[in-house]
């Protein structure tokens, strides 16, 4: 066992989450990958999540399954709901109800149980699709109520909750992972890729992920329905 | 369809949640009754909880089920430790990480599917274990995170935490309940209850809740294991 500090961190799958681990392996920290089969539409995404995390190096990546398809209320968890092709004015449809707050609670469970004082999720709040739980404001709240939550803020360690992809672009998260040699093609961001991850190329998720690959200057990896 | 307010109630199957629960549907709420099925040694509880639901009456009930198991990390979750015969000066062995933070964000979700603006909660901060989420700060941090974390929030329908027995003692809790005709029978509170819902009578659990009785001055209706 080395004296690297320990750290969770939440990996999706998709562009956002990639960089983030990316991002916490090279500040230092040994990672302990935690992903969510969610009853998603798009569950290429947690195979997409095992080929990232393998590929950046995890020290340990779980996949816990949560049916939030027994709430539903979102397009991602109900297949009776369309996905919307044009950005909202509001919140979208495919906002899952509280999703970030439970994927934080197992994660804050994990990080005490591990001893990890350190949390990374890959929440934006610029190139984002308005979801309440990607804002700072959100995330300085749940760190806030995570240290009266647990036996380690009690003892005088509290966790802290990192997003450093917050305030970038989508174009800027691009640069930065591809600097970390992040492998773009590894992960998937569509809300409705087919079973092998092929994007549909018109959702929102894919339309601010071709956007960033186009404002960083880099290629886009994406493998499109249809294109081959 | 009515017009009174609508409640998430989380019910465990103790004794304080059943109570918690009475008084959210004295208060005029149709409940929404919420436990979970978390891999604890004592899941007799969660048959408690569905006696406790029906009895009392509720719209809808739902049993979660999440496996803490994979994390660990607690005498509840975890058999190769032992359920602690004397209280502690520090947090006990049977605190579950980030317990009370997972559950009330599964609430949180429902809640805003449902159009819930209400969740109720029998956490208490006097006759208790020493669990640090179960005291008012982190309830009140908890609620300040979840009016940001969500859409309803966001559109200025925030949630309500409440917690009507926090200051309560176990004694005056048993009144309460006793008041509005609560079924303790149906209750279990042991942490190492057997399949039937037998309490050990030696457990903390057991210990406070039995004391709660004598306290109230009402008869003690708990089964015993080798009792009968």
């Amino acid at each position: 066992m080395n004296d690297n500090p320990r750290a969770v961190a939440l990996v999706s799958g998709g562009l956002d989450s990639a960089t983030c681990l990316a991002l916490a392996k090279h500040q230092g920290f040994d990672c302990y990958a935690l992903s969510f089969n969610y009853g998603q539409r798009h569950g290429a995404e947690v195979e997409a999540a095992r080929r990232v995390a393998a590929a950046i190096g995890v020290c340990r990546h779980k996949v816990i399954s949560i049916d939030l398809r027994q709430f539903g209320g979102s397009a991602l968890t109900d297949d009776a709901m369309q996905i919307p092709l044009t950005p909202s004015e509001n919140i979208p449809v495919t906002y899952v109800p509280a999703r970030n707050t439970i994927f934080l609670s197992y994660a804050l469970a994990w990080a005490e149980v591990t001893e990890c004082y350190d949390i990374f999720i890959g929440v934006n709040a610029v190139d984002y699709s308005g979801y309440p739980d990607c804002r700072p404001e959100y995330i300085q709240a749940y760190q806030a109520m995570a240290r009266l939550a647990t036996k380690a803020g009690v003892e005088g360690r509290p966790v802290r909750i990192h997003t450093p992809l917050i305030y970038l672009t989508k174009a800027e998260i691009v640069k930065k992972g591809v600097e970390l040699g992040v492998d773009y093609r590894l992960t998937v961001s569509c809300y409705q890729a087919d079973t092998q991850g092929r994007a549909c190329g018109v959702c929102e998720a894919c339309r601010l992920r071709a956007e960033g690959f186009k404002g960083a200057g880099v290629a886009d990896p994406t493998i499109y329905l249809g294109s081959c």
